[in-house]
């Protein structure tokens, strides 16, 4: 199953509504364009991949809802704008929602542009499914003379927020290469950082790794430091939201701490990542990377569960900060994973893969 | 108030419960050494200097229930093992106890070895108290420069943890600083680290901040590392449960994360701690001091409120891990702010100012 599709059926697009995993596995159809906009700014969706094509199938559902408006350029233009400004730093979501409108348009009939942006959407999610199968195998090639070295000892990979297959349509990036080796019999085990403020680790990432029976712990985000200082960890992989031309990585909140971690104990550090995560414009991700700052509430509660009112975690007169991603220097990244293979973190590299970007 | 306390009247050891705050405020009576080594087993008090206090007032309990057996120098130091068994972590809680024996010990009567226990007891809470005020005068000396390098700017502070007065009777010895410089008038935020698993940050340090009006923002133990990278960050103090003669500093889980941070941007990192803390016999702080794991429930659950069960964050079937400290490497840490002074993070730096020890 997977976190978005299409209902062939009834003509709906539908979604696994990811706040509720994983106590409660719950779907929404996103009706509108709102709704899609509500789903990828509540989180319902979230993680690049996921939130990209969402944001093609929102230009599927605008243009289904449209009636005679479908046809016009402008009105197609203002609802790819209000999609697009859902969330700042996933680049997907612009990437996706321009190449649905740039098909679109290329189209002049309403009920072929309402064709157009669907296949467009299908692709999109086709084609990230494609990637991340890619990556899985890219990176098991850097986990399997891990696994040699440790000659029967498990290999430890630490991996912060979620970027499994909840994120990434199937497979994930940053799980991909881990699902591989897991499928190759090498003993493996995941410390899942559990991801505050919204667990996504803890929530998500446990529940994908616990469903296909790799072995894993959760921790809380400030134990991978101990942990990599003892050797018990030997790879990191994380997901990221953005990442610039010269490899500046924006990923979930705490990704930074985490490199530098893995920097100090000599520990590699791997970004996966399908090309469409790529910017190709911002060269410097620390200044330029627009990071999203969300509800202090997130911080303030942990959401209650079974209808109970949510736990307030702090005074209720104290303020609460909520900086959702954080980026990592590229100094501090061994490589990339990516659909075309493993990279370094620089310009020159990263070029010498996507030449044509 | 303090968090600890011997009521004249009554002849009785209370504590306030740690646990319960801030949403309820509780005192638990230690009536026996059962309940003061659950009191510090379970966190209802925390912090090293606190610590240090209870094993001591420890002693003043089991001597007080034992009727005859005070006399007898085998069952004094039978309890003396059970007390300090009860955390490994923090240093204080041995110091303590050790310096209570040794003071009960050199009387032979057993009402004597009451009365001494007592004393040694509100002495060291006494000494702890004058340690943090003696560390809030240097530390003020560090604020100082900071506060007019930014003319009228605020001074932002990041601290991880509770290093505050419920940790250490009064005053607290990461918060003293940040309290005589805001008495001082100097326009001070402090960024709170909710400190996961078991959230001192949100909950105790959010709380004495607040009740003494010093701005303050909470923050989830990843944001951090994006503060500083966006100059939000002028400075770093946090306490600590054992410090190596050598320097090396174990603090909280996560404080590690910190100080790499804090070195990757500029920053200074200063650990305020009172000699108590100082351990004189071990050499290599990370492969050395005794890192404590907890229950991995702690992690798996938030602790419900109102009686309302916890909210269990992960799935039933993924397990947790619990580490509750880390070291940070002396080579990470700016300065140790003590009841004697300032010294670098260096053997040679640390014995100037304690040449006695």
């Amino acid at each position: 199953m997977r976190p978005i599709w299409h209902d062939e059926v009834s003509d709906r697009v539908k979604v696994i509504d990811q706040r509720k995993l994983p106590h409660h596995f719950e779907t929404l159809e996103l009706a509108t364009v709102d709704d899609a906009i509500y789903a990828i700014k509540a989180m319902v969706v979230r993680g690049a991949p996921l939130i990209g094509a969402t944001g093609a199938y929102a230009v599927f559902v605008a243009l289904k809802n449209a009636g005679d408006a479908a046809a016009e350029d402008a009105f197609i233009r203002r609802e790819a704008e209000r999609i697009k400004a859902a969330r700042p730093t996933a680049v997907n979501l612009a990437w996706a929602v321009d190449r649905s409108i740039n098909r679109v348009t290329a189209q002049s009939d309403g009920s072929a542009r309402i064709r157009a942006a669907r296949d467009e959407a299908a692709e999109i999610a086709e084609e990230e499914v494609q990637n991340c199968q890619a990556i899985g195998r890219y990176g098991l090639a850097l986990i399997e003379p891990i696994a040699g070295r440790k000659s029967g000892a498990p290999v430890n990979i630490l991996t912060h927020c979620n970027a499994g297959s909840l994120a990434c349509i199937a497979y994930g990036t940053a799980t991909a290469p881990i699902y591989e080796a897991f499928k190759k019999g090498i003993d493996i085990h995941v410390w899942v950082d559990e991801t505050r403020p919204l667990n996504q680790g803890a929530r998500l990432t446990a529940w994908e790794l616990g469903r296909q029976g790799v072995p894993h712990t959760v921790i809380v985000d400030n134990a991978g430091g101990h942990l990599m200082q003892h050797g018990l960890v030997d790879m990191v992989i994380v997901g990221t939201d953005r990442t610039t031309y010269t490899g500046d990585v924006a990923n979930k909140i705490g990704t930074y701490l985490k490199a530098l971690a893995a920097k100090d104990n000599d520990i590699p550090f791997y970004v996966a990542l399908p090309s469409s995560t790529f910017d190709w414009t911002i060269q410097d991700g620390v200044a330029d990377i627009p990071i999203e700052t969300r509800d202090p509430d997130e911080v303030r509660y942990m959401p209650g569960f079974k209808g109970e009112p949510g736990y307030l975690l702090m005074p209720e007169t104290s303020p609460a900060g909520n900086y959702a991603f954080d980026v990592t220097p590229a100094r501090l990244v061994t490589g990339f994973i990516t659909e075309r293979g493993i990279c370094k973190a620089t310009e020159e590299d990263i070029r010498r893969l996507f030449p044509d970007r």
